[in-house]
């Protein structure tokens, strides 16, 4: 009997046939996210039901999900990084392989991190709302020519960061508290997170974990109209006090693409100087197409399937 | 008697005390701009009444405005590299020395053109706009990683945004009939605007003159979503036959920072697809006081004033 594959993200193959094609050329029997959204908890179980194998997206997989599929489920095959809705301790002790695709996404996350600092320190959106409504209104911008960008986070997206930032004239410092001397390039210089916030005219998060770094203490030491970026997690920084750090113009503008919670509805959607994307890092069609290849692949030698 | 200036640019200074401090230690009385926005013919002639230099914007300085300032009028110094308001023959002809400042400018609107692009290959004010409405709307954007950008024009503004854009992994393509053998990096190739334009994903325009380049003819060789970058003057493209292409989704994006006629309050205002900036490619902090400050030098200069 051909193994049977379900699918969490709504997105699969959207964006490009080809990971599905490598799906069914593999002789797999592929079941649809039924819903077109992130699935519940009730919907994952319901998905899971006849499945040996799962195409992961963000749907939550606790032990009670995972349990409800084994034995039957063999292999869960996450589209992306994160593992934070995967249950891994269960995971293991059910017998379901884990895997992810940590390789693919760094450069679209980078990139859209760096789209996001330009757009704010050229006042794009503003301009363009105002010129669509026939206003010629000529702002200055800051640009970031000589600006200093301070990368929280040294891994590879941070990385990707700092290179694709170079060939703009911007002065680079990284606080990474894993890094080891000879980690960093000539002209990157490692400070401690302090001195960093203290520093920067921008900073950008590509740090791990769920611990907040960026408190009212922290974001008090920052240059009185730093632009702040989360690629990372929303758990890094303290809404509360980063709305009251946007207030009194401590922090001129920020981007998020990462919040508490998902989908994002919150005070940040009251601040125009704040850019908001839909956790979409990734979401190109070269990289969702490079993941989701990744995850196949990654799913059929879990299963034992296909080549 | 120290001499007067008389100052174009309604935002001159506006960004940085410097340059204003320039002509002050040069003993110079400034004549402000007393209108706050571009000066007309009539309002130029006023400005010019007793002014021995100008500190030059965009306002109109044909040969009637330039006749009636002269003989006291000696110097004008462009803030900006265009010179398409000056009647440069008739400065010649009255003596009048004009000056301008093109390297400082190169960097700025080579950063606003990134900027743009990354905007357009990520969907940026799209989501943004969605998000800020608590629509929480994934768009799969393409990105620039391996997309193919076609440089028309490759002078200081066109090298500096292939510099910019070589970490982000594009293929670059540069169309200038001034190039010579030996002018690209390795990595560039030079093609001829057909072949260029039928190859490109991403067009990005860094040519001078008035002609009309992209017409009905060459906008018709695009790929099928192709995007259209604009930062160095409207008259390179036929307006009529790029809203064409734009309702046919030929192009399917563009940024336009440069226009037929400015203020702008054309067609491309009810393309949401469109980016629109109000000309204000050197519009930075930095890059404000950079080209102000060589203008006043240039200026002090050429009045044989100030050190």
């Amino acid at each position: 009997m051909s193994p049977r594959v379900a699918i969490g993200p709504s997105s699969f193959a959207e964006a490009d046939p080809a990971p599905m094609q490598l799906l069914r050329e593999a002789g797999v029997e592929v079941i649809p996210n039924p819903v077109g959204r992130r699935l519940t908890e009730d919907e994952a179980i319901a998905l899971l039901a006849e499945a040996d194998g799962l195409i992961a997206g963000l749907e939550p997989l606790n032990r009670k999900v995972l349990g409800s599929a084994v034995p039957r489920l063999k292999a869960v095959a996450r589209v992306g990084i994160g593992m934070d809705n995967v249950d891994l301790a269960a995971a293991k002790e059910l017998g379901v392989r884990v895997s992810n695709t940590p390789e693919e996404p760094a450069n679209a996350v980078a990139e859209l991190t760096v789209t996001a600092l330009l757009a704010l320190a050229r006042e794009l959106v503003p301009s363009n709302e105002a010129l669509h409504k026939k206003e010629w209104k000529k702002l200055i911008g800051s640009g970031v020519y000589g600006q200093t960008v301070l990368l929280v986070g040294y891994g590879r997206i941070g990385r990707r960061v700092g290179e694709m930032l170079r060939p703009f004239g911007v002065k680079l410092l990284v606080s990474d508290p894993a890094l080891k001397a000879g980690d960093l390039p000539a002209d990157v210089a490692q400070v401690s997170l302090d001195d960093g916030l203290a520093a920067a005219d921008v900073v950008s998060l590509h740090a791990g974990g769920k611990a907040t770094l960026l408190g009212a203490a922290q974001l008090a030491q920052l240059r009185p109209g730093a632009l702040l970026l989360n690629s990372a997690r929303g758990e890094l920084v303290d809404e509360q006090a980063l709305c009251a750090a946007l207030d009194r113009g401590q922090v001129r503008g920020a981007w998020f693409d990462v919040f508490w919670q998902e989908p994002y509805t919150g005070p940040l959607t009251g601040y125009p100087q704040v850019l908001l994307t839909p956790h979409v890092g990734t979401y190109t069609s070269q990289c969702r197409r490079d993941m989701e290849s990744a995850a196949v692949r990654n799913l059929l030698r879990d299963l034992g399937a296909g080549k």
